[in-house]
C-alpha cells in the first residue's frame, strides 16, 4: 500500500477534526492536512484521545491545490451521487473497491474529505483523479464526516493488515476427527436409533465445520463428550475404552 | 437478512448516542434500544441530524437482560483481543463475516454495544452469541463507538444489497437456550468440575452461536445430549426431569 494521507478541505466543526484524528490513529494513518480549517480546540482535542499526535502534527494550508500537488493519486470523497456526479467523466467507486486501486499506485496517495455540510465543491471533485462514494439509504445518504472517514480509513486497514487479524489457533483436522468420533461413540452409548445415526453425525460434522472451533474449544468440548461417555460405561459397569487417538 | 436493532448499554456520552441514531438512518436501521443511558439532550439530537426519529422512538430499559430476551441472535461488540483474551471469551468474527451469519438467522437480531470507556463487561459478553471485533491498529484499538456501529452497519448495508440466498430455518433464540440449558444438566449428570463450568457453558454458547444451526440441527442435538442424562439418569437409578421447557 502507498504512503496515504487525509486531507479535510475546511472542516467547519473542531469536533469532526478530533473524530477524524482518533480514527486515523485507530487505523495507523498518521499524515493529516487540514485545508483552511476551523480553529482547534478543547473539543477537537478531547475527541482525538490517542489521535492528539496526528492533530498536533497536523499541516495546515489556505488552498487545496497547494495540498495536493505533492501527491501520485488524490481521492475525493462524495457522499452524493446525484445527476450533479453523474456529469462528472468519472464513475465513483466504492470504498470495498478503493484499497485495490490503490495498491497499483507508487507513490503519495491523498484521501480528499470535504466540507460537513457542502462536500467538496465541483471545481474541487474535477481536481481529483478517483471518486469514491460510501452506499448508503437514499433516503439519508448525507454522513457524517468523521463516519465517511472512518470506513474509508477500516477498508484501507482491513486490506492492508488481512495477515495480521487475531485469530486463535483453530483446532486440526486431526483434532476434529477424534471430537467426530468421541461423538459417535456417545451414539453408541445412548442406543441412538441407527436409522437416524448417520444424518446425526453428519448434522454434528457440519455444525462443528461451520462452528471452527479453536484448540481450547475442542479440548473443552472433547471433555464434556468423553465425561458423558466414561460416566455411562461406569455406571453400566462396562470397561471404559481409552480415550480415542 | 432478518430484522436489527442496535442495543447501547450504558452509553454515557449523549452525542455518540446521537451521532449513532445519524449513522442508523443513513443505512436503514430504525430500532434504537437503551439500556440505563446517560441523558439525552440537545447534543444528542443535533449530532443525529436527520435521526432525530430514531433517536425520539427508541426504547429504554434499565436492564440489558430485559433488552435482549426477545431477540433469536445477540451480537456483541468488542474493542479489545489481546492474548489475555485468547480463550473462548473473545472468539470473535470480523465486522465483514457478521452479515453472512445474519443472513442465516430467522428471526430478530441484536447488535449489542457496550460503555464508551469499559465496553461491555465480562458477564454481559458471556450473554451474547457472537462477537465482532473491529480489525484496528493493536497501538491504538479503541475506537469511538459510534465509529465502531457505522463500520457494522456500513458492513450490514453493503451486503444486504446482495442477493438473497436461501437458508434453513435456523433455530430460535428460545431453542438455543433450551440447548444450553440441556447441555448444562450433562454437565451436572457427569460431575463436570465447578471451576471449568462457567468457561464450558460459555464455550458451548459460542460455538452454538458461530454455527447458527438450524430447527432441523437444533432437535437432532438436542436428542442427542437429553438422550445421554436419560441414560445417566437411568442407569443411576435416580428419576429423570422431564424436557427442559
Amino acid at each position: 500500500m502507498p504512503d496515504i494521507s487525509i486531507v479535510l478541505v475546511e472542516p467547519r466543526v473542531e469536533g469532526n477534526v478530533g473524530a477524524i484524528a482518533r480514527s486515523m490513529s485507530n487505523f495507523g494513518f498518521t499524515d493529516l492536512i487540514l485545508v483552511n480549517p476551523c480553529p482547534l480546540g478543547d473539543e477537537a482535542y478531547r475527541r482525538a484521545k490517542h489521535g492528539r499526535v496526528v492533530l498536533e502534527e497536523a499541516r495546515v494550508l489556505s488552498r487545496m491545490d497547494e495540498a495536493l500537488e505533492k501527491f501520485d493519486l488524490t481521492v475525493g470523497t462524495t457522499g452524493i451521487t446525484t445527476s450533479r456526479e453523474k456529469a462528472f467523466h468519472r464513475q465513483a467507486i466504492s470504498p470495498q473497491d478503493l484499497p485495490s486501486k490503490l495498491a497499483e499506485v507508487d507513490g503519495a496517495v491523498a484521501i480528499v474529505l470535504g466540507r460537513e455540510d457542502y462536500g467538496l465543491y465541483n471545481e474541487e471533485l474535477d481536481r481529483v483523479d478517483l471518486l469514491v462514494n460510501i452506499p448508503c439509504s437514499p433516503a439519508h445518504p448525507v454522513m457524517n464526516i468523521s463516519h465517511a472517514a472512518t470506513i474509508i480509513l477500516y477498508e484501507l486497514y482491513c486490506a492492508d493488515s488481512s495477515a495480521a487479524v487475531f485469530r486463535p489457533r483453530e483446532a486440526s483436522g486431526f483434532e476434529k476427527e477424534r471430537l467426530l468420533r468421541a461423538f459417535d461413540e456417545i451414539l453408541t452409548d445412548i442406543s441412538y436409533p441407527s436409522h437416524k445415526r448417520r444424518r446425526t453425525e453428519v448434522m454434528f460434522r457440519r455444525l462443528i465445520g461451520r462452528a471452527t472451533p479453536s484448540k481450547w474449544e475442542f479440548h473443552a468440548l472433547m471433555g464434556v463428550i468423553r465425561g458423558a461417555s466414561k460416566t455411562i460405561r461406569r455406571l453400566k459397569g462396562s470397561p471404559a475404552t481409552g480415550p480415542s487417538s
